[in-house]
């Protein structure tokens, strides 16, 4: 409402500008249905008669970042992973980014500050623009906390839902979760024994083309953003099935007895690593076991428990069979 | 990236679940378009081979609203108008919300924090569902101030930018603005003497069918969001031309005397009232003057002044031809 933080770069439109220079750089030329880009009231894209995926996560700072952990480009490349990742989840291809960011003082006051936020946004940029993904719009506004706001949109002709797991199908992951959990909290413990690990809590690096050979076979999937638990409730619960993890198949994932020494060392319980690291954005899926082999087994898919009749009145997710009441990471 | 929020409602599926009820609720059907609702990793909508115009707008607490001036319910209504108004500016009409909130301290204590939140949900819906639009996904984060982050679609066969403005066209209102500026002046100083104009700064009550009158002839269309001098520039930027606004045709509009008389009861200038008054989401747009005619005149169109060829570099504003730099309001 008030006019008070005009003028700190010359005008918003001044940063607009240096912005949508950003998005509308790089390689790839400009999308044939993209029909008017950043700088109207809104952006507009020609559709073809196919489904359109739409997302939106909100980011807030301290929340779901802080600045003594990471740098602006890596939030911004994890905030595009997120949404990425969520337009992925239904199997659908994303293509395009609204991005809208609250600024506070820090972010205010000279070039420097203005570099600061090219940064995050040069994050966004380099790794949506790594999936062909272009920014079209978004908003700028000011606030007392960094926050981002992204919404993503993809289109195709095929869609997974989280709703379609039957009685008898396994459920399957790509990659053994936990690494996250465990790189965040080296963060807050300041110290550093697996780098890896915490480089994948900061801007985690995810295979999403895996997501359309999975799409191929998978009755649902979804990636996970706050939990292997958390997620297989969601399929559970829109399912309308119970889903049982073992925790025998989680120990014999190749990776288990890495993660389970750094967990150990970081007094973690290696097994609670596993099923609450949230922000992973690996996916996580239920299909028919003898549609595996056109998976190529292990290579996409590690079967790691089973979709049963449910027993109660929602879907629920049980661990060797015993109601699992840990949900992972939530943000709220 | 932490988890301490957890519970405070049961979940956040618990809060997301409330709002999908409401979101969900109203007379109108399911579209046959909407796919998938909210509740997955995104929602689908099926395209029909038309133009999509995308939005989004940011608001924060403090900088766009304050919650000693309005209520909850008028926040939300508020904050549909201004996105709509983004959608019906491109000549396109709205039809999907995705809306993002992070919410503070106040929010998470009890039932009745959680009905303050479904008033904020309640003023979007019925505001966005009187034109149809439905909210079909978001996010919930936590923060410290209330931060509404909204993004609209929506979908037609024609478009209207700002770029298109033609040397001879002129430019034209439908409403004088000036009210919301004067009914937030009234709000900072704890008076009401209009209680019209307060209200239409609380929220808005806009005649978007008229945007859809005025796309037929207009040349280039915005809403005024920031003011009148600032769309204007807008519309004069990205058409590369210059544009007079004359205070003589200001002064003959009908509703000039009211508008002059308030403002000068609350010491403002009341051509700086009318130039500079944001968020009044009413149509600006350029059109040849005899086009006109086929809009009916005064009912769907103003005439306040003239599109020339631009002298400088790019396209300026003038008001009696000096340069104006008055801005309007920014919230950035």
């Amino acid at each position: 409402m008030s006019g008070d933080y005009r003028g700190r770069y010359g005008s918003e439109s001044e940063l607009i500008a240096a912005l949508a220079t950003l998005f509308q750089s790089g390689a790839e030329k400009i999308p044939a249905d993209l029909i008017v880009d950043i700088g109207d009231d809104a952006a507009i894209i020609q559709t073809a008669g196919d489904l359109m995926a739409l997302s939106s996560d909100l980011l807030v700072e301290g929340t779901h970042f802080k600045m003594e952990y990471s740098d602006l480009y890596s939030i911004g490349k994890k905030a595009a992973v997120a949404n990425l990742a969520d337009i992925f989840a239904m199997g659908i291809r994303p293509r395009f980014f609204l991005v809208s960011v609250a600024l506070d003082e820090r972010f205010l006051h000279n070039e420097s500050s203005k570099n600061s936020i090219l940064e995050l946004a040069r994050g966004i940029h380099d790794q949506a623009s790594q999936f062909g993904v272009r920014v079209i719009g978004g908003d700028i506004a000011r606030s007392d906390r960094l926050t981002i706001s992204i919404t993503a949109l993809g289109n195709g002709s095929k869609k997974v839902t989280r709703s379609g797991a039957k009685v008898g199908d396994g459920l399957f992951i790509t990659q053994l979760p936990g690494r996250s959990l465990l790189g965040l909290e080296q963060l807050r413990k300041g110290i550093n024994i697996d780098g890896e690990s915490i480089a994948h809590h900061l801007a985690p690096e995810v295979d999403f083309e895996k997501f359309f050979t999975i799409s191929r076979s998978a009755t649902a999937l979804c990636d996970i953003s706050d939990g292997l638990i958390s997620e297989a409730g969601h399929i559970a619960r829109a399912s309308e099935v119970d889903i049982n993890i073992e925790s025998a198949a989680l120990k014999h994932h190749p990776n288990f007895e890495k993660i389970s020494e750094l967990a150990k060392e970081l007094g973690i319980d290696p097994i609670a690593a596993i099923i609450e690291s949230g922000e992973e954005h690996f996916p996580i899926f239920t299909s028919r076991i003898d549609e595996l082999g056109k998976l190529d087994g292990m290579k996409n898919g590690f079967k790691i428990g089973d979709v049963l009749a449910k027993a109660g009145e929602s879907g629920r997710v049980m661990l060797d069979f015993q109601e699992e009441k840990r949900s992972g990471f939530s943000h709220f």
